[in-house]
């Protein structure tokens, strides 16, 4: 039986126990929703001054040069790309995940029509977070009804998508894990899997960015997607990124071709001519305080070897599991999330009937996690800034709510938080 | 002769003056740059810290709901909205200007065929920035060679069109303020030339926005995008925002059809159904620090009458015009801005043949304008913190830079600024 003393040796024992300083979480709370959107690094207030007042406020119009604002998508983009193995010069800070999907599932198609003619299928998760699925049929119905979006079930994808894969499948387009049950799938065999098929892939690392160790170039991916406000830690609604693959990069044609993806943005000439590189994933002018905030949060990773960010990980969410069975075996709890390590991202989700009344009960004790429908409770587990008593605290917390059906009280609104 | 007492007490007079007082500028700074960065309002780094420490740091996901951040891209295009004649429940904050054209651009010429069918050609100005060339070159290339983008000589614009208004044209595209020379067409009669032959007209407002007295839905415009960046200061890649006349609202469908878009977003269902209304110019999860630090530069104008500020700015080019004639006659200078009152924006652009010399010259003194191509000095006149004796420090500064050709010194990089 585990208790809390052999929670807190862990916490002792934990190389990453120093990054919880790196980040600002309000006293008494227990913050298990970094998967939807991150804690705020105890920098960002600084850095969001200095942009504001300094930046923007004496140096104007010039900061865009002075202050590097105009470097700011390709330099964050660099620091993403080394957490997700994307190389050098393959990745951008822009815009949202919606509008980054849309250019890399345009730019896909195109190049998938010149390499395969004929191909018409775009393959997605049914489980897929929506924006996913609704930005590729946006664009079907916007290339005239070449082209069909078909859902698959997970089962399948976890399969190597051996009936999904036909031979007029264009595109594929995957969530790395699944937002909802923190279910995990490997990149390197189902990449595999649809290049031997002919297709392309795109992966959505939303759920993995920062939370596991992803290999983008090594599993041969040719483009990815993944947003910044979540295990990245860069604030409400900060800009997402996109990489591409080096051989596809001077191949990326997308239709959202604004000026800051111009070859020459300052000759202001009338025709659109895409820079060299990565540059051409950009389109407009760019949020940058928004974006100067979320360095912040990348450059925590700086600093933290993702093989430990990953290995903690697992201990929390292995913890998490053995301690609901543990602590709540008479309570109509199913645990979703996959129990194979290999099959799991970093969050652990568990469904109870009145999951969204117990949630709302967590919360009101300052342990913050989220609910989605349907019935699932979502705690996610960022090991910079969660412990091992942190988790022992809320099973116990879900103890007591649910032996004693304390969630019939008033209640916080939950819902509407983001992914 | 104007002098600078003259000015001193024009400056005494103005009933705009207090507004100074709402904005922070370094000491010594004359600033006429507004025009591509406004400056920065007294009030935005408190806002700033205020998101990032309080919504974001202690209100984390909650925030989503309590702070209001779902709701930001309403509230501050309702702002907006009041601004340029909007009308309420019609203009949402989000994205870029780029992105909003492309999303108005494709939803009006899905509109034009169901309603006029066969009709295959978008008009733009060949001045216009070209951002927005490019979006409907990229919009008109991913259609797959249906559409034509063709570009008309502004002087064409402000003839009403008369030739370029073939049967053909679905759709026309126009910047309502000239972002090189500050030229302004007029909105309702253009509107109505458009209309008389049965095109879509969309408005681009980023250098009329908070500059001069817009009426949207008095004009009859069909749809309109702009920046708040500029005349309204929302601070560096601000979102931009979106206007759709009430008519078209519901007919608005959007290739870029993303979760923020969906009639029911957290039912998570997998078909995409659009909100009704203004929502569905959504698309993806917003820059939240960026747009909250938008909103101050927005509420300086719920305090200014535009009739008062459009009176300023033209009293201030007229100045600016009237001084550069009087102080510099012996210089090699043409006045491109229009000298009508009706045709002219809110800025004064001159040229010089050593204009980006001359440009950083004017820099090193801390009179901050900028520099296009081809030998255009462009001076923003934004009333709110811009003064009549600024406008007579400019000129004078500009006299001696001339009169001894000061600008052959070390120089500023003026060119890399945002339009």
């Amino acid at each position: 039986m585990i208790d809390r003393a052999a929670c807190e040796i862990r916490d002792q024992n934990d190389p990453l126990r120093a990054f919880r300083e790196d980040f600002v979480l309000p006293p008494g709370t227990i913050y298990l929703d970094g998967n939807s959107l991150g804690a705020q690094p105890a920098a960002a207030a600084a850095r969001a001054h200095e942009v504001v007042t300094n930046e923007w406020g004496t140096g104007l119009i010039r900061s865009w040069n002075t202050a590097g604002w105009f470097e700011l998508p390709v330099e964050l983009g660099e620091k993403i790309s080394g957490l997700v193995g994307g190389g050098a010069g393959a990745t951008v800070v822009t815009d949202s995940t919606s509008i980054n999907l849309f250019k890399a599932a345009s730019a896909a198609l195109d190049i998938q029509a010149e390499d395969a003619p004929g191909r018409t299928v775009i393959l997605t998760q049914r489980e897929n977070f929506p924006t996913d699925i609704y930005i590729l049929q946006g664009l079907a119905r916007q290339l005239g009804g070449d082209y069909e979006v078909r859902l698959v079930d997970d089962a399948e994808v976890a399969a190597g998508l051996p009936t999904a894969l036909t031979d007029d499948v264009a595109l594929v387009v995957l969530s790395h894990v699944n937002y909802r049950t923190g279910r995990l799938f490997d990149m390197a065999s189902t990449t595999e899997a649809i290049h031997a098929r002919g297709a392309t892939v795109i992966w959505d690392l939303c759920h993995s960015a920062g939370a596991l160790e992803v290999d983008l170039a090594g599993s041969g991916a040719d483009m990815a997607i993944g947003c910044t406000y979540k295990f990245l830690n860069g604030g409400p609604g900060s800009p997402a990124f996109i990489w591409v693959s080096g051989a596809l990069q001077n191949r990326f044609a997308q239709p959202l071709s604004g000026w800051w993806g111009h070859a020459n943005p300052f000759d202001m000439v009338a025709d659109y001519a895409p820079a060299d590189g990565i540059r051409r994933f950009l389109t407009g002018t760019q949020a940058i305080l928004s974006m100067s905030v979320a360095e912040v949060g990348l450059d925590i990773f700086a600093r933290a070897d993702m093989a430990a960010v990953r290995s903690k990980s697992l201990e929390l969410s292995d913890l998490f599991m053995t301690l609901v069975e543990q602590q709540l075996p008479h309570h109509p709890i199913e645990i979703v999330t996959p129990r194979e390590r290999e099959h799991r991202g970093s969050q652990v989700s568990i469904t109870h009937p009145e999951g969204f009344a117990v949630m709302s009960a967590l919360i009101e004790r300052g342990i913050i996690g989220d609910y989605r429908e349907p019935s699932v409770l979502r705690f996610g587990l960022t090991p910079l800034y969660v412990g091992f008593t942190d988790v022992w605290d809320t099973v116990e917390a879900l103890r007591d709510i649910l032996d004693n059906r304390r969630w019939d009280l008033p209640r916080h609104q939950v819902r509407g938080s983001v992914t």
